[in-house]
């Protein structure tokens, strides 16, 4: 999983800790097997809701190098993530505190989708992230089953398609 | 690597058939190794670019249950290039002609990674899809070692980030 990397492979598209969970997640839960698709697929979009709707890294080490501060990423795109982490933080994109900061953040995935999947081995997994009501209401024009129909997502919409100053608009594109 | 499917279990996030070559292209390369990552990289991001700057599928079965239009989709999102290819083809986001054309295209993706693949092998393999100049002139100001470094990117920024009424602005987020 290491080629996920930078948003696989440097590209900065998916966040490389939500690729391997994702992977992790299907493997425990046997979503190679057609029929457990529909028990691995819920907590994988759980895990990615919940890095877009989350503060963080929630996970801090003991041993500090340096304090991280945590920033809610909108998006499960490595590149929007570390934008708006760096927005917060005020550092740049390849200082040692970003690098730091993924770091934690990939050990707050972890243990996060660890908790979850024990969630599952005990019955009790639930989605705890759902979707966001805005993204609910774009979805009802544009998703499955829409008068649209011209896309498909569990993104959060309003993480990219929205600027800063027209925040109830319809986006442009 | 079926949980890539959908952009990762239906998120549609990154396109599954580029989860998947890079998954392989990592394992062929031999990438995790740390000194044959400099190696695997530049033909994973080959094969992203490419997927991103050509009109696709480029593959066509011999018994062809319908004709499948090409598209352009300027991004390695599942969910940007199936909304190109429904405004392209006048398809629904989940009709079987848009099902098909995403198998179409995961054929495409996984014959251009065999020919890299085989290029490699022969010692031949040469980037022939560079970042676009418009993303080059992006990452002069926003990526490692600019004055701002406040991302990190090699997804084709006109892809979203400019709208169709505006593409020789600087786009407002």
């Amino acid at each position: 999983m290491v080629v996920g990397q930078g948003g696989v492979a440097d590209t900065a598209s998916l966040c490389g800790s939500l690729n391997g969970a994702a992977s992790a997640i299907f493997l425990v839960t046997g979503g190679m097997d057609n029929k457990q698709r529909g028990v691995a697929y819920p907590i994988i979009q759980e895990v990615f809701n919940w890095y877009e709707q989350t503060a963080l890294p929630d996970y801090r080490p003991k041993n500090l190098k340096f304090e991280i501060i945590k920033s809610v990423s909108r998006s499960t795109l490595c590149h929007v993530s570390v934008t708006r982490w760096c927005k917060a933080a005020g550092f740049k994109a390849f200082s040692k505190e970003r690098s730091e900061r993924c770091a934690w953040l990939t050990a707050s995935v972890a243990k996060y989708t660890a908790e979850l999947l024990n969630n599952y081995a005990d019955g009790a997994f639930k989605m705890a992230h759902p979707l966001t009501a805005a993204t609910k209401t774009c979805r009802g024009c544009h998703d499955k089953g829409s008068k649209l129909e011209n896309t498909r997502v569990m993104m959060d919409c309003g993480g990219c398609h929205f600027t800063p100053n027209a925040k109830t608009a319809h986006p442009k594109f």
